[in-house]
């Protein structure tokens, strides 16, 4: 492809994201008839022996790729969790694309690091965090990962340093630690544990109440066993807004429990701790000011295109002793007298996209008002779909409610209620996830797409009504 | 940003893209005189209160960023590695942050798991690659994954896995399993090995030849002792091309040894993979049929803009074992029956972008053509390079050079070669990386971006002459 015509493509394939954000009320939500191995049956088996015009490449994204999309953007999403792309962090990504640099170490494009340590300092601010995640902190700071997931694996190798004074990167030696969360916390804890070592016979879960948050008294009770057993308890996981049903653990009460027992406590708000941003829910917060380490992702409800975690610890120096490495080919003055930050030290890989342009573009752009109004209006939609269904006693709610996310299910039971997830879903007009509460399916009920209002919210009410 | 305003800000960002790629020398290719912080201190410190017009960040991108950046697209960029963003590969991402879906499952967004599939397999055969690592052979598959680290770090997990049977996610003991690499192969193998639980006690650096490859017979020794040792040898990283020097461990030989042993071969080709597009360049595949695992990235030398590795395995059951975790929230019918490919299994992290765009893009619009022709191009310059340094006997070079890395060094000493690269550095007017390969300081003179031509490699070699 010729400059000149990239120059062409390039608002071609601008034109038709406008288009299909824009226009995408006209897809069902996703195709329910669709079976597996159909899309790629449908494209060439080989791969194509001369050339073709991009405007071929764009007829197919609209006949074989469109259709086979679960669009997360439709306003009729309420599946899993928020995931949205802003045009400005559209942009931003197709900035880093073209740019093309790595952000490996500071040395390798100084701006890709001090841009993203900026941008997490801005964050800290416009959330209203602890001081101590800041990087200008004396022992704290924050970086971006590509997703939770990673921010919690870096969260448990960094507990893992400090619990083994640093021996765990010699011996590998895990055999002693126990890490403590609740049934209810993301499967990335589990995947993070069983990644560093730490197998699901010490791995606790400690119970939950009725709320499905952790309980505190439960947790001292444990970690002291596992003492008294000869282990030494090193991790907690407290998660604000859970998958399943947007549960808070009471992370100051957990962090009484950590503090005396010498435990990291990582706080988990992927999706919740964005509503930060609005100060009236600044309630998510609660306890960070005890947290070693935190994340929250903006590709969730902030409307940055994934990917974009926000992962801040206070404790870098365990960060760095469990994640350095520096090979002779990576040395650099700036590295070595510690002028710099290299951020391949705060996380899994090496290599690192300019993933913070998102950030700025968005917060320079949009400003965080139209985050506040959005997230605003889907905590009202929330409230109102709540008052819908009390109205109507084929239905019951399942946990507390205080953001986006109702779980829902019918009184005539499990299968009911599966199969009235199933039936909305064959539809296409909404689509809805599952999970399972206290042992009973339920219907999660998340508005968080950007272009959601309440028609549609009404409309996939009433695509439950009618089919209950 | 309003649809309207994203069309104009979308145009003017291709335009900006366009011009800065095509005018890049005009840039040094990076800025020696850069001091840590001095990119944060020139912007604000605090978020706008504000909002502004998109012209302003493109403004503040030519002022603030780019002078701060180190330009990897730069044609005197022979610094580190390649990593070139095609046009077509850009213009993916952007369609990829325009569509904003999930490929975490099958059932997320299909389209984007079948894609990726379909790229893998159409990659196999442009590689040659063995049939075994073909998503539709009995045992094998394909994923994409951020980085060759990553790819690791998988590999480790699914060797874990089937050296312990299983029992490593239960008991998390690691305390057995040894592995081998060199002391040539990538930080990333040591991080992995670290992050999985096996600490540097029982990382063996097996020895290496004159040409840095590893030496089997010292494998299959080292193996012996720690047998005789009571270990359990689980895992081989073999290297295609290592960062250092380009040094190529005979995976035949070592592969006897791992099959006699029944230890995991994972075989690192993360830079020089790529070659073997070009059919003469087959070679670099050697003794793949007998790898486990494999990686290579189209994110180095085949112009895809970061990230895009290509990870094979022959096992997928292993990996899956390793890595797959089901809460209820991810249940779904196609992810039960074993029908679809769920690649959350396949990686660390949870949450995917839809990556496989950027090689369906690129292989459908460019071809391989162009990537063959850059690569054979980027082999005759490094051998007209070497020929120009042998007739310089103040230059000695360090290792063979089959493709595109010349290792070089001045007579004088490390002090005067360190002083070579840090002289020619300051100028600007091209970027070296140093290693050292047998206690000696070389300068890396890597010939990879797309528009390095044979007047900047001259330009390169003169100033390194006139600097000498």
């Amino acid at each position: 492809m010729t400059p000149e015509e990239f120059r062409t493509n390039g608002y071609a394939m601008i034109d038709w994201i406008t288009n299909y954000i824009e226009g995408i009320e006209r897809y069902p939500v996703s195709d329910p008839s669709l079976q597996p191995g159909e899309i790629r049956a449908a494209l060439p088996a080989h791969p194509p022996t001369h050339t073709e015009p991009f405007s071929a490449v764009l007829h197919d994204l609209d006949t074989a790729i469109v259709p086979g999309l679960t669009h997360w953007q439709h306003p009729a999403f309420f599946a899993y969790f928020p995931s949205n792309s802003s045009y400005s962090s559209i942009l931003a990504e197709l900035a880093t694309a073209g740019l093309g640099v790595q952000g490996m170490s500071w040395v390798t494009s100084p701006a890709c690091t001090e841009v993203e340590t900026l941008m997490l300092d801005w964050m800290q601010e416009l959330l209203g965090l602890p001081e101590r995640f800041r990087s200008d902190s004396t022992t704290g700071g924050g970086v971006i990962h590509g997703s939770a997931s990673e921010a919690t694996l870096a969260a448990i190798l960094a507990a893992r340093w400090r619990a083994t004074g640093g021996e765990v990167n010699i011996t590998g030696d895990t055999s002693k630690l126990v890490a403590y969360t609740t049934t209810q916390a993301h499967s990335s804890i589990e995947k993070g544990l069983r990644i560093a070592g730490v197998g699901v016979d010490r791995m606790r879960m400690v119970p939950i109440g009725d709320t499905f948050a952790m309980l505190p008294d439960e947790l001292a009770r444990l970690v002291a066993e596992d003492r008294a057993g000869g282990l030494t308890p090193f991790f907690v996981c407290s998660s604000h807004g859970t998958t399943s049903s947007m549960a808070f653990d009471p992370t100051p009460d957990i962090a009484t429990v950590c503090a005396r027992e010498g435990m990291w406590l990582h706080v988990d708000a992927a999706m919740s701790g964005i509503a930060a941003l609005a100060p009236e829910y600044r309630w998510v917060n609660e306890g960070l000011e005890f947290a070693d380490s935190y994340c929250t992702n903006p590709h969730k409800w902030m409307g940055i295109n994934f990917d974009c975690d926000l992962f801040w610890t206070a404790d870098r120096a365990a960060l760095l002793g469990a994640l350095s490495i520096l090979p002779e080919y990576l040395r650099s003055k700036a590295a070595q007298t510690g002028a710099a930050i290299d951020y391949r030290d705060w996380q899994i890989p090496l290599g690192r996209r300019f993933r913070s342009l998102k950030l700025w573009f968005s917060i320079r752009c949009d400003g965080v008002t139209p985050v506040q109004e959005m997230i605003r209006e889907h905590v009202r939609l929330t409230q109102l779909l709540a008052g819908w269904v009390l109205t109507d006693d084929r239905f019951e709610i399942m946990t507390p409610y205080p953001l986006n996310l109702l779980c829902l299910r019918l009184r005539a039971g499990d299968a009911a209620t599966d199969n009235l997830i199933e039936q909305a879903n064959a539809t296409g007009q909404a689509l809805f996830t599952r999970t399972v509460l206290g042992g009973q399916t339920c219907l999660r009920f998340s508005i968080g797409a950007r272009l959601t209002t309440e028609r549609h919210v009404a409309a996939g009410w009433n695509l439950l009504q009618s089919l209950a």
